[in-house]
């Protein structure tokens, strides 16, 4: 029997026998657990602290002695006396083991540590980027037996850190040199790990022990907005998250006018593909100086985006996604080097785009399964991204289906007649007593219910300039409940609804909202064109749900998650009754936020997520509304509010939906509209 | 017993039994049989012609009947008619095998073909480029069955082609819809196979089947001159030749001074990448226009080199070329995108620079040793290439060894008193009549001798003008072996050489070669300075190959090659005379021509010698003449003429070279001249 002393490493529970004078770092490394260190032990980088425990340990059945550890060494004082360490921390590569101990590595210590999203739903993300950096010493030049500097970078890196034979870029080379000799032979270097496309290569090196980090960007490349997150590719941490308007607004609204507009423009793509790199490179730039960083340290960059975006992005003619058979020039995930696509980042940059699912279901749609994970759930989930296009997806461990809807602009505000995207002044949640019939609401930028005390202050500066999306679908849904409205969409005039506010209005009726004009303000009313767009818009929705719960083989669903930044502001309640959603407890509808910026931040910060998630788009099943006879009559049905067929017992549990109607043979609900 | 009918392919000697009716096409990729096809066998491409043999073939115990193939049917006939099949040759895909057979497969059916160089020490290239053109059939996209346009490209490559799954760069994503669609779902495509580097790609695309072929360069970038070979891929074949000055002369006329401009002015460096490039492209700009091709086809290009070359051209400041211990920044092989260089080929165009043996011999050194293959050498060969730094190879089977010798650039004309390039009106073989010891002399552009009837005429358009490097070898090999010359190389006066053209020119005596001053011409002398400049040249090329002989434990080599342009101009008995090369049979001292202009075009065409080249380098054991010792004292023994202790008892047995010494205490020859 070995007489060398125990170690035990928590939390991983890794333990082993090492003679007396070993270094934590070495015995962790034997035994395969997870401590940081970028300077290979050399007690420069200091990332490899832990913290021994003393005592008794009746579980692991040691007893740590106060001798367990070497004593502080100078290095270990140095450090602690320039940086300051942790209280019972030490440095892992300069403790030795002289007796049984017990040692925490604590997370931040940790390569592949979890970073936690503040969000209740948390999901962990473990840290594996395609980037990490390395501290190496070189063995100089000799005339006896001539090699290239990059040669023995190559042969030291593979000695001290086990990496391949590494190739390096075009940069790396021209810098080589210099910072081998200004580091007096040793060098930090950046290495991206290697993937289906590029071998490992060195992708930047600075001389010395580099004290920095390198930073990655997670970007959700919307129709309407770019948003970034950049993140620190060590920590995980977001440093800095910004966003534009996608400049390719310009060139049409929604995605099928810019479909239009390349196919009109002889160089209308290209113009596009030009509008929103620029955007981007623009971006990059106000997210590199909010955070105060040089943009040459982004090493990556993950995105997500639909289908339009991703192929103008890339420079893909988006034409054939215009019409069917809606076939996308590529569907997989892509690898590329930033410059290809002419970002500003690091000159050696890499990009990845997660793959599409199909012609109408994007990266973006990928990167929320990604961070939603219908595929690991137990319980059957729908989760939808609300957007001008719908993204759906139903499943659990079994399978998982997806498609997509074309819900158009409504829920953004757009097409609505007081409509407006959701910005101060805009009115965002709606409240009509049921007695009065009179409404009451809140905007954007106060907290104050229009009808209490103190609200015109609170809107002094913004006024009350429209409805956003969550207001519209809110007002509607109470004018549904209050019997302002009726099944089939019909706004009734004052006598049928007993309500003041209700008005004729050419040949339909109107309801007002707010009459600001008295004042210079607008005057906001929900008109019934307004309700037939909502109805357009959520039938899609519900129709395409209601598909995939077709395909699935089920009436039901046990929850309902809402992404998309406009999801998070959606009222479930309210969401319910118009049916845009299926029937479900409220306390089962929740919002994802932006799942799919998330997604790409964890593609981001784990490179096998990026595996996982173009395993998991392998198996999604791609269901193509456009050609399945059931979604018109779902969409007919679902065009009455909430339903024409669909019971809706939990809802109706929770609220009395008037079976009323208001048609006095004029119109007769949306289906008609055409013949109008 | 199969009773199914037997084929024979000749030349590969393979053969089976297949069925009746089984195409020749077929059945040779089942055996593994080489036989080209782009089209995948759909009677598109003609590629595949064979030439079934009839009659007895008692060697392969066959008798071949007429009616042993099918009858020519449609497809072949109208290949026929278009384009003319050749007598007795058949399309393999078409022809179906009856009856046994012998099928000639001739050579330009094969894809492995052997491409013959146009030399007597012929060395066959096998093809196997990088990049390649396949033919295919696509599915059509199905809204059932949702996927890229890609995805089905390459499903289809992989199961008619074997082709792994492919990337596709981001050109060929940006045309592969149209491409299809104009195709009707057909399409060409250009496939680079991969390397260490990258991972088989899809390069580009055309639609339907592409007629034409890809092409690839092999450039020989020199400090004077950068020459180009452009061929075609398929065919091995070259198309064109091309070459211009190295713009970077105007920093420079030697490496030496180039890597001075460098470390003068801070953007030196990069003003020198940028001429290079520029260059380059210029030349690339003037081949293609030769060829009449589109440069766009061109998609593969390969280099060769000097170290400095090879760093300015990559972008690498040459600074530590410039000092010892001679550190290149990388010595591998590199395999780059031709973007990442900012040339102007195909925008997917790959680029292989071929390894560096050392901080002094590059990679033009080793793409001789891959044209010249010592290491597969019975006997000993010494491989001199001969330019402004002179790269010697020393090896057989057994080993190799390397080093270079900076010979400056004497050879060359340059620092010789009467010196050119070699250009239409140089001098570049010389006589001296042993009796009278006058000259006569050959000039560049004229057959005849200047002593022969009809030379003023020859010579009436150019003149002469000076000396070339081959012609100041001859000359001054005449001078001493006519005894105008010493030993220890002083000139002698008119009564010490008794030769009327020796005069007195300042403290040492000239040799007069040529006087056109009456008709306004030069007078062309040979000055005692000319002669030590050559001796200085010739004595680091000797002493050079004599330290690889010590340190190959030899005394003679078995034959001698004279690689570089300039060496296939050099007399070889003068070069002897002189002691440039060792004792050497003169019939055993050939001329190899541009041989790192032929090993590039090996590398270009044949992607396994690539592999080799980058294992034979990493096996020759590297010399630095600088740290050895003995190096000095073989320089000073070989200032002499031809040395002062080689014995050289073969070329002693060839000519007489007189034992004399012009000294009268002035001059006492070269080792002194630093102290005069």
């Amino acid at each position: 029997m070995t007489t060398d002393p125990l170690v035990i490493f928590t939390p991983s529970g890794k333990r082993g026998h090492f003679p007396v004078g070993t270094p934590v770092l070495t015995a962790a490394r034997q035994l395969g657990v997870d401590l940081d260190s970028v300077c290979g032990g050399r007690g420069i980088c200091s990332k490899c602290q832990i913290t021994p425990s003393y005592g008794e340990f009746s579980k692991h059945g040691v007893t740590v002695a106060a001798d367990a550890l070497s004593d502080w060494n100078s290095v270990e004082e140095r450090y602690d006396s320039i940086r300051g360490l942790k209280q019972g921390r030490r440095l892992g590569c300069q403790a030795q083991i002289l007796r049984d101990v017990v040692i925490d590595v604590p997370a931040e210590s940790q390569v592949h540590k979890q970073v936690v999203r503040k969000r209740a739903e948390v999901r962990e993300i473990t840290m594996n980027p395609s980037t990490r950096l390395y501290y190496v010493e070189v063995q100089e030049p000799d005339m006896h037996d001539p090699s290239g500097d990059l040669e023995r970078l190559v042969t030291a890196l593979c000695r001290d850190w086990d990496l391949p034979d590494l190739e390096a870029d075009l940069g790396v080379l021209r810098n080589l040199q210099k910072a081998l000799r200004k580091g007096a032979w040793k060098v930090t270097v950046a290495v991206h790990l290697g993937d289906a496309v590029f071998s490992p290569r060195i992708v930047a090196i600075w001389p010395g022990f580099y004290e920095g980090t390198i930073y990655g960007l997670a970007v959700d490349l919307g129709s309407t907005t770019i948003a970034a997150h950049l993140c620190d590719l060590r920590s995980g941490e977001v440093v800095a998250s910004s966003g534009i308007m996608n400049p390719q607004i310009r060139f049409g609204e929604d995605l099928m006018s810019r479909v239009s507009y390349g196919m009109m423009n002889p160089t209308g793509s290209d113009e596009m593909t030009r509008a929103v790199r620029e955007g981007m490179n623009a971006l990059f730039v106000q997210i590199a100086s909010e955070a105060q960083i040089d943009r040459d340290l982004i090493m990556d960059a993950v995105f997500v985006c639909n289908p339009v975006m991703h192929h103008l992005f890339l420079g893909i003619d988006a034409y054939e996604l215009g019409q069917a058979p809606f076939a996308l020039a590529t569907s997989d995930a892509l690898s590329l080097r930033a410059l290809e696509l002419d970002l500003n980042l690091h000159p050696a940059a890499r990009v990845y785009i997660l793959p599409c699912i199909a012609g109408h279901v994007g990266a973006d749609a990928a990167a929320v399964a990604l961070s939603e994970a219908p595929d690991k759930s137990e319980d059957l989930v729908l989760i939808v991204d609300v957007g001008t296009n719908a993204e759906i997806l139903l499943g659990n461990r079994e399978k998982v289906l997806a498609c997509s809807s074309p819900t158009g602009p409504a829920f953004e505000g757009a097409q609505i007649s007081s409509g407006q995207r959701a910005a101060p002044g805009a009115i965002e949640h709606v409240e009509i007593d049921p007695v009065t019939k009179l409404p009451r609401f809140k905007v954007i930028g106060s907290d104050i219910w229009s009808d209490e005390d103190g609200f015109a202050e609170t809107i002094a500066q913004t006024g009350v300039t429209g409805i956003c999306g969550s207001g519209i679908i809110e007002v509607i849904a109470e004018m549904r409940m209050t019997g302002i409205v009726d099944g089939p969409g019909l706004i009734g005039s004052a006598e049928q609804t007993g309500s003041p506010n209700c008005f004729a209005d050419g040949r339909t009726n109107s309801y007002l909202l707010y009459d600001g004009t008295a004042a210079g303000g607008p005057l906001i009313t929900v008109t019934n064109t307004d309700v037939r767009q909502i109805q357009m818009a959520k039938a899609a929705l519900y129709s395409g749900a209601r598909l995939l719960m077709d395909k699935f083989g089920v009436d039901k669903v046990d929850r309902v998650v809402l992404a998309g930044a406009f999801g998070a502001h959606i009222s479930p309640k309210h969401a319910m009754v118009l049916g845009m959603i299926p029937d479900a407890p409220l306390d089962k509808v929740t919002s994802a936020g932006n799942a799919a910026g998330t997604g790409a931040r964890i593609a981001l910060l784990n490179t096998d997520a990026r595996a996982e998630i173009e395993s998991i788009v392998r198996q999604i099943h791609k269901i193509e509304t456009a050609i399945e006879p059931r979604f018109q009559e779902h969409f007919v049905n679902a065009s009455a509010i909430p339903n024409a067929v669909e019971p809706f017992p939990i809802l109706n549990a929770l609220v009395t939906i008037p079976a009323i109607n208001h048609n006095q043979g004029g119109d007769r609900g949306p289906r008609r509209r055409g013949r109008r």
